[in-house]
């Protein structure tokens, strides 16, 4: 066997928060202290950022019992980053690296963070630097390639699930349209999870809008009368990214109209929602119509967690530092499923370019043919990775005959 | 002793929807089952909407598992309905209650919902129908008179905290400014409960604003660029009833000028988080401004509960059954608090007029002098009744001394 890599390890979290990415961060650290030839753990300060600022902290210093009480912590503990490094900044980090004896580098996030680390890598390979990258995997959207499902999507879809079904009780108290609004520019995963809430024949949601079909506002105004005529209400579930058929998103195109600054944005605002809403009071009678925009509680929430989606966090942050070290090996581990009726789960080697930049989407089998609503193969894919939800009861309402 | 009065009950649940409101719901009908003085226990759906439509169902035919399945479960099960009927629709409700023999009825909401009770007693009185009326105690806006807070108030208030610090996570990792609608439109007891989400000196939110006092966009725009100058990052929470120093609320006055249909609530709506982080973009350097209205799941997430507001919540239902029948009164039951270190509550029993048409708002003893945030004071009334919030844990961040 050959004399394994020494030297420093730098970690670091990018992109959108999860409410467990703090478990793969937890898991990569402890598993790095069983190993003597990790000296140095770093931490750079919101991701690659703080390589290029040299703003790292050391976590060697952070006591076991912090540690964990951060793991269970949501949102990035050590701060994060929207950023692409171009290609004069990675050879930056690089020095950066060097100066710092860095010879283990992971990287918690999405597809960009892949890329980041897939380039950072190939600098190493040029210019025969010894060093070990892994990406580890991260994204509430679940759109990374080769994975059957990425850590943080299961918490955020119970969160999605919860609030949709706190939803739709609430509207079945005060009867009308409710809409709501969930993250997911490109991939309708997170939107699609609420059809978990499910459990009562009536039960929302009734319509389901994912960023992979084109969305029609007729088509939408249509469904939602249909079913309010039969039900006395209606409950919609909405991707932020829904498009028309020209693949523009519906709320960047309305939202410019209002909004003077042009700073268009699909989170954080609540445009799209009440365009949705203000169309169905316009053009139906219907008198009590409601939106509510998820927004950030639905990556961030404290104390609402995925048991199955904790628990593969922490395995991946610990998986990839093993392999870093014990295999001597690049890369970026993936979830796969095992086929057969129990959910069970195994994880994998990928090349780091295997997961870079491109992004998955809802297959077909996912989705129903009007394209507003999921299958039951979807439910079936899903439920395992969210995990029981709470229960809610309804009445058997057994009426009273009228009187006289 | 008087002969105790023999008839059926009527159960109803009006408003706003609550996590617990089923529980005084169910508390009130497993009491009633213990006097063979009441014979048929009937729920009105949709509140007293149920009553004038003779639309009731026989109560006695849930069974005891499915009727605590109910309890646990979020938002109104009978329905509910904003409705204050008129002088005539009290005279038809009254009308029906003789039909079927209604000798003890049992309205749970909030200050509407006990005006109600209350002209109904009433009116009973004068043409002498012996007919027991309570006022059932609930409101997550915690603005009942009388009481030292509210059932419902403690679970939402809990969401509230919890969606808080995870919006601050999120911001700490992210930074920027993160603005936060709460309901509330006169009362500001619920935005107010969002300073729980502190633990840390730096921790979020750093300004509320709140309904009782005017707010100032000038102020809060210089309150968010001191907080930002500092910190690097700023937390607001806001009351969806603020309003300006002539008491017209903020959300009303911009919202008129983009929606043509004058359909304007303030609930169900992004359009104040919107304003508010517009503001901030167009008046300071800031780049990342966002802005998340709580809408509807803060008084309806299921599985999110306040252990001691689901108890008073429950005692409230049964006490309100115990008095009308075993005392043979009329009248609303309040909880009141014991003085001292350690939280207490006892209940008593109020006449229906002191609780009904007027709202309690937060004294002064709550917010601080500059209006932009509650007191110690506010914390330790608020604190036993959420009670314990998920913890959140930071890295201590012990920098890397910065080489060559």
């Amino acid at each position: 066997m050959t004399q394994l890599l020494k030297g420093n390890m730098l970690i670091a979290q990018s992109g959108g928060p999860t409410m467990v990415i703090n478990r793969s961060l937890v898991g990569a650290i402890q598993e790095a202290k069983r190993y003597k030839e990790i000296q140095g753990i770093y931490g750079s300060l919101h991701g690659i950022k703080g390589v290029l600022d040299e703003n790292m902290i050391d976590l060697r210093k952070e006591s076991k019992a912090n540690l964990e009480a951060v793991a269970v912590t949501p949102s990035s503990a050590l701060g994060s980053v929207r950023k692409k490094p171009a290609e004069e900044e990675c050879l930056k980090i690089f020095g950066i690296m060097l100066k710092y004896n860095i010879r283990y580098f992971f990287y918690i996030g999405g597809n960009d963070s892949a890329e980041t680390t897939h380039i950072i890598n190939e600098h190493a390979r040029k210019i025969n630097y010894a060093c070990r990258c892994f990406h580890i995997p991260k994204t509430i959207d679940n759109d990374l390639l080769e994975n059957d499902h990425t850590p943080g999507f299961g918490s955020a879809a119970k969160f999605v699930a919860c609030a949709v079904m706190g939803g739709d009780l609430d509207n079945r108290a005060l009867l009308g349209v409710k809409i709501d609004v969930v993250m997911g520019r490109h991939a309708g995963f997170l939107t699609a999870a609420a059809a978990l809430a499910r459990v009562n024949p009536d039960d929302g949601p009734h319509l389901i809008y994912l960023p992979e079909r084109p969305f029609s506002m007729k088509q939408y105004v249509e469904d939602v009368k249909r079913v309010y005529n039969k039900l006395g209400r209606c409950g919609v579930v909405v991707s932020e990214g829904i498009s028309d058929a020209e693949g523009s998103a519906i709320a960047t195109k309305f939202t410019t109209e209002t909004d003077s600054h042009g700073n268009v944005q699909l989170s954080g605002t609540g445009a799209l929602g009440d365009l949705l809403a203000n169309e169905i009071k316009t053009q139906t009678k219907i008198a009590r119509v409601r939106a509510d925009t998820f927004g950030y509680l639905q990556r961030s929430f404290p104390g609402l967690v995925s048991e199955v989606d904790a628990r593969e966090a922490r395995a991946v942050g610990e998986l990839a530092v093993r392999w870093a070290v014990g295999k001597d090996s690049d890369g970026s581990v993936v979830i796969r499923r095992k086929p057969g009726k129990k959910y069970a789960v195994f994880f994998e080697r990928v090349p780091l370019k295997a997961v870079a930049k491109a992004t998955r989407h809802m297959p077909d089998a996912f989705i129903n043919k009007a394209g507003n609503d999921v299958t039951p193969t979807f439910l079936e894919y899903v439920r395992p990775i969210v995990g029981p939800l709470p229960k809610a009861a309804q009445f058997k309402r057994v009426r009273m005959p009228v009187v006289g």
